[in-house]
C-alpha cells in the first residue's frame, strides 16, 4: 500500500500529464521536467543532511521553486515551514525560532528584507534566476539552481517510508493578541482538507467550479495554507498551473490572457483591484477571508466573473464554500446573493452554531451564535501552546471564534469575529452584514464596523468609513433607513457613530484590522 | 478530530440536504428521515449485542434498507459482509462461514433462496415491506422494520470511537480457481478509494461526469464494492438517490423518467438491455467489468448516453476511468473511441506495465504487458489467505493479473485477463480488442476469444461467436481483413478457429465466462 502523502500527488503526472505545463515568470516546465527537478533537488538536499523532521523555512512568493519544494521536502520527510512574510519582522523571527527552522530558503525578491536574518540562521539556500546572485555571508549557503543541477535524478527510497500521520508543514497565523500561533499539518490532514475544497467545487457547477480542464493561477500566497491547497490541486488533477510571482494586477491580467487562465483564488481586496483593470473578465474566482460585498459581487458578475466565497482558516482548514442552492437558477440574481454569502458545508464537515450556554441555535436564517466546526482534517491544535489549544479545541470540535447563522436551507452565513462583533442589548449585530450593506453606498470605498462600549446597551456599533467622495453621516443614515424598509437590516443595527478616515488598516491576511481600529478610535 | 469513517459521510445531510430524497420501491424518505431510521436501527442492533467487530451478512438487492445498513453498522463498528448472491450456493455458504457471519439480514426477495441457510446460521433479521412477513424458524429472528420502529433515535457514543483503520466491510469475489476470495476494507480504504471514482468523474466534464446535481441510480448491486461506491456518494455530495430494487429493464426506464435519473452505473450487458428499451436516453453511464464494444458505444452515443469505462476490481478498488483526452473535442468521434477504451488513471493512482522480467514496457500504444497498480487505498490482501496474498500483493503493488498497455498520451488500455489472453509466437494478442472488433460485425451478438494450444505458435486465438443471424466463418475473415487495412488489428490476430454457439456463459459479475468456454470447447 502507498501512503496518502503529498509527494504521491505528483507522481501520476508522469504518466497522465507529462506534457502539461507549469509557467512561472520566464520559466516554462512540463510536469515531467518539473518532477525531474524535484528529484534532483531532493537528492541534493539529502546530501546536505536534510531528512525526516528537519524544519525548512521558505520565504518566497508563488514561484515554481516554492511549488517544487512542497514535493522535494515531502519525499525527504522534512517539515516545510511556509514563512508568513506578512507578519511584522519581530513576529516573523519569532515564528522561525519557534518552529525550529534549521535551513532557510529565500528568493531574491526577499533577500533585502531577509538580510537581518543572517545573524540568526546559519544555513541558507538562495532562489534566483540569476546564476551569479550573491550568497549571504553565513555558515552554509547554496544556490537553489546549483542544487537542482548537481543532484541525481533518481527516486529516493525514504520517500516510501513517509506516513500519513507524519508532519508535512507548519504555518504561523497572526495572533489576535500578541504572538503568532503555529499550526502543524500532517500529510493526511492537509491532503484531505485542501483537496476537499476542490472536490466540493468540482461537484457543483455553480460559482468557482474547478476541474482538470482549468488553467489555475493562485493569487493567495503559498505560505497561506499552501495557497488554499493550490500547491496540490493542479498536479493532483493534471491541470495547467500559472504562478504569478510578484506580478502586479496589470501583469496578472496579462498572464490571464496570455496563458488562458480560467481559475484563480484571491481575497476580496485583490478582486477589487483586478476589477479596476480593463481586461479582467470571464474567469472563475474563489474568494474569502473577509465578506464579499453586494457591490463587488455585482461588478464581478457584470464582467462574467463566476465566484464562490470560502470560509475556513489555518486552524480549521476549509469548512464551507458558497454554491447556488438546489432549485435556484444559478444565473439568477437570487443565486448571486447566495454565492456572495450563503455557504454550503464541504462534504464530511459539520458545523454547530451555539448560544452562550452551548446549546445549538435554530437554523432560521437569523439566530446568530458561535461557530463550532469538526471534520476529519481538523489539526491537533497550536504547536507548543497547550493552553491555547485547550481553549479552542474542545471534545473534537474547533471553536472558531466567529459568529454566524444557518439559513433554513442549510447555507451558512458567517457574520464576523466574535471579539469584534457587537452585542447590543443581548442581541448580536452581524458586523459583516452591516459592512456589506454600507459598502453598497456609491460613495463608500471601505467600511469597518467595530463595537463601542455603551452604558445602556452594553455595546453599540461604530462605523469607520473610507469615503470615495463627498458623503455625510446623514447620507449614510438615510441610505440605511432605505435598507431597513427593504428588509435587509434591523433598525437597531444602525451605527451610533460614523467616523470618516483616509485609510483603513488591513491585517497580513488582507482582512480589516479591527484590533488596530479599536486602538485608534476607541 | 473526527475520524474518516463511513457514518460521518451522512451526518452533513442533516444540515445541507435534509429534504433531499432517497427513493426505493414505494418508499420515499428524506435524508433526515433516513438518518432517523439509521439511528433507531443502530440502537436496536446494539441491544441485540451487535457491536465492534460483529460480522453481519446482508443478502439484498439495492434497497433503502441495504443502504441504511451501511451507516448503522458503521456507527456500531460492526463488519458488513455484502454477500455476493451471484456466487454458486456452495461458494456463498463458504463465504459466510469464512467471513464469520454471526447475524444475517435477508430481504424477502431472497428468502426462498436463503431457506437452506436456516440450518447453518442461527440469528436472522428479515427485511420486507410486509409487516406480517413470516419469520424463519431459527434461534433468533426479527423483522427489520420492527427494529427500526422500536429503537431510540439518539446518537450512539461508540460512533465516535470508530477509527479510520477499523474494518468496515468484507466482500467475496469469484475465485478464478476454486474458492471465493475475501477482501476486507478498512473505513479509510473504502472511503478514499470509492469516493475517488466520483472525484475523478467530477473533475472531468466529458463522459459520465457526476456531481451534486445528479440523480443517481445504481444498477451495480451493493454487494459489489458497495455498488462501486454509490452507497457513499449520494449522501457525501447531497444528491438524490433512486434504488431500483429488483426492477427489470422496462421498470428501470420508467424510474429514470419518473424520478429524473441522470447518472447510473452498470455492466455493458445491462447497457445492452437498456438500449433495447425504447425510452432509454440522455443519461450518464459509468460502465466496466468487460470491454465496451464500438457497436455498443455508438448505439449509446446515438441515444445521448454519455459514458465512461472504469477499470478496477474488488482487490484493487478503482484504478482508472475513461475521459476525453486534453485537446480532443469531447463531442467528436475520436473522443468516443477514447471514452470507450482509453482510461485515465484516477488521481493518486499509479500503474506500471511490465514484461516477464518485471521491466516497464514503453508507453507506445502497442506494447502489452502485465498491469501492476498501487494507490493509497490498496487493500491489505485476501482474508486469511497468506499465500494468495503474497502472490498478488508485492512490494506495495498489486499484480492485477490483467494485460494492458499505455498510449503515448498516458491513457490505459486493458486487454483482458492474463490467463485468457493469447500469446502467439511470443507476442500477446489482446483478446479484448479482438472481441471489440468482431462485435462490430452486424451479425455478431456476443463474442469471446480464448487461447487454443498450438504446436508451432504456443497458442492461437479461437473465437466463440453467438450470432444474431446468418453469418459464416468466411464472412468474419473478410470483415477482419478490412479491419487490418484500417489499421485496427494485426494480421496475426485473426483467429484460427471460429465456433458458432447458441449462448455464451457469463460469470457472476456479468463478464464472459472464459473458464467455462475453455472447458466446453477445448
Amino acid at each position: 500500500m502507498r501512503e496518502y502523502v503529498v509527494h504521491e500527488v505528483i507522481r501520476r503526472t508522469l504518466i497522465t500529464d507529462a506534457d502539461q505545463e507549469v509557467v512561472s515568470g520566464k520559466t516554462r516546465l512540463t510536469y515531467a521536467q518539473l518532477y525531474g527537478r524535484v528529484l534532483r533537488l531532493a537528492n541534493s538536499l539529502k546530501e546536505l543532511g536534510i531528512g525526516k523532521g528537519t524544519v525548512v523555512g521558505v520565504l518566497d512568493v508563488n514561484t515554481h521553486r516554492f511549488f517544487e519544494l512542497h514535493y522535494a521536502l515531502s519525499m525527504l520527510g522534512a517539515v516545510l515551514h511556509t514563512i508568513n512574510f506578512r507578519l511584522p519582522p519581530e513576529h516573523l523571527v519569532y515564528s522561525m525560532i519557534h518552529a525550529g527552522d534549521e535551513w532557510i530558503f529565500v528568493s531574491d525578491t526577499f533577500m533585502k528584507a531577509a538580510a537581518p536574518l543572517t545573524g540568526k540562521f546559519p544555513k541558507w539556500v538562495i532562489m534566483s534566476d540569476d546564476p551569479d546572485y550573491p550568497l549571504p555571508e553565513v555558515e552554509q549557503a547554496y544556490r537553489y539552481e546549483e542544487l537542482v543541477a548537481g543532484g541525481d535524478e533518481k527516486e529516493l527510497p525514504e520517500a516510501d517510508q513517509i506516513h500519513d500521520s507524519d508532519i508535512f508543514s507548519i504555518f504561523y497565523t497572526t495572533g489576535t493578541t500578541g504572538k503568532p500561533k503555529g499550526i502543524r499539518y500532517a500529510h493526511r490532514e492537509i491532503l484531505l482538507g485542501a483537496l476537499q475544497l476542490f472536490h466540493h467545487l468540482a461537484l457543483h457547477s455553480s460559482g468557482a467550479h474547478a476541474g482538470a480542464e482549468d488553467v489555475i493561477m493562485p493569487l493567495i500566497p503559498f505560505f497561506h495554507i499552501h495557497a488554499w491547497g493550490v500547491a496540490f490541486f493542479p498536479a493532483y488533477t493534471g491541470a495547467k498551473l500559472v504562478l504569478p510571482g510578484a506580478a502586479d494586477p496589470a501583469t496578472q491580467v496579462k498572464l490571464i490572457k496570455e496563458e488562458g487562465v480560467t481559475w484563480m483564488n484571491m481575497v476580496p481586496t485583490q478582486l477589487h483591484m483586478l476589477l479596476d483593470q480593463p481586461g479582467f473578465s470571464n474567469v472563475k474566482v474563489l474568494t474569502g477571508g473577509s465578506p464579499l460585498t453586494s457591490g463587488l459581487a455585482k461588478r464581478a458578475a457584470e464582467r462574467g466573473v463566476k465566484f464562490s466565497l470560502i470560509y475556513g482558516g489555518s486552524d480549521q482548514l476549509g469548512t464551507s464554500i458558497s454554491v447556488a442552492p438546489r432549485g435556484v437558477d444559478p444565473n439568477s440574481e437570487e443565486a448571486l446573493e447566495w454565492l456572495r454569502a450563503g455557504m454550503k458545508l464541504l462534504p464530511m464537515v459539520e458545523v454547530s452554531i451555539r448560544d452562550e450556554e452551548g446549546n445549538e441555535v435554530p437554523h432560521d436564517g437569523k439566530t446568530i451564535g458561535s461557530v463550532w466546526t469538526r471534520s476529519p482534517w481538523l489539526p491537533e491544535g497550536y504547536y507548543k501552546e497547550p493552553d491555547l489549544t485547550r481553549e479552542s479545541y474542545v471534545d473534537g470540535w474547533f471553536r472558531t471564534g466567529d459568529l454566524g447563522f444557518f439559513y433554513p436551507n442549510g447555507m451558512l452565513y458567517v457574520a464576523g469575529r466574535q471579539g469584534y462583533a457587537v452585542k447590543s442589548g443581548g442581541e448580536w449585530i452581524p458586523t459583516g452584514m452591516l459592512e456589506a450593506v454600507l459598502s453598497e453606498h456609491p460613495m463608500v470605498e471601505l467600511v469597518a464596523v467595530i463595537p463601542m462600549p455603551n452604558e445602556r446597551w452594553g455595546q453599540r456599533p461604530m462605523a469607520v468609513i473610507k469615503p470615495k467622495g463627498d458623503v455625510t453621516e446623514d447620507d449614510l443614515r438615510q441610505f440605511m433607513l432605505g435598507k431597513i424598509s427593504e428588509g435587509k437590516i434591523a433598525k437597531f443595527w444602525i451605527p451610533d457613530k460614523f467616523v470618516f478616515v483616509e485609510d483603513i488598516p488591513l491585517t497580513s491576511a488582507g482582512k480589516l484590522n479591527k484590533a488596530e481600529l479599536q486602538k485608534r478610535y476607541l
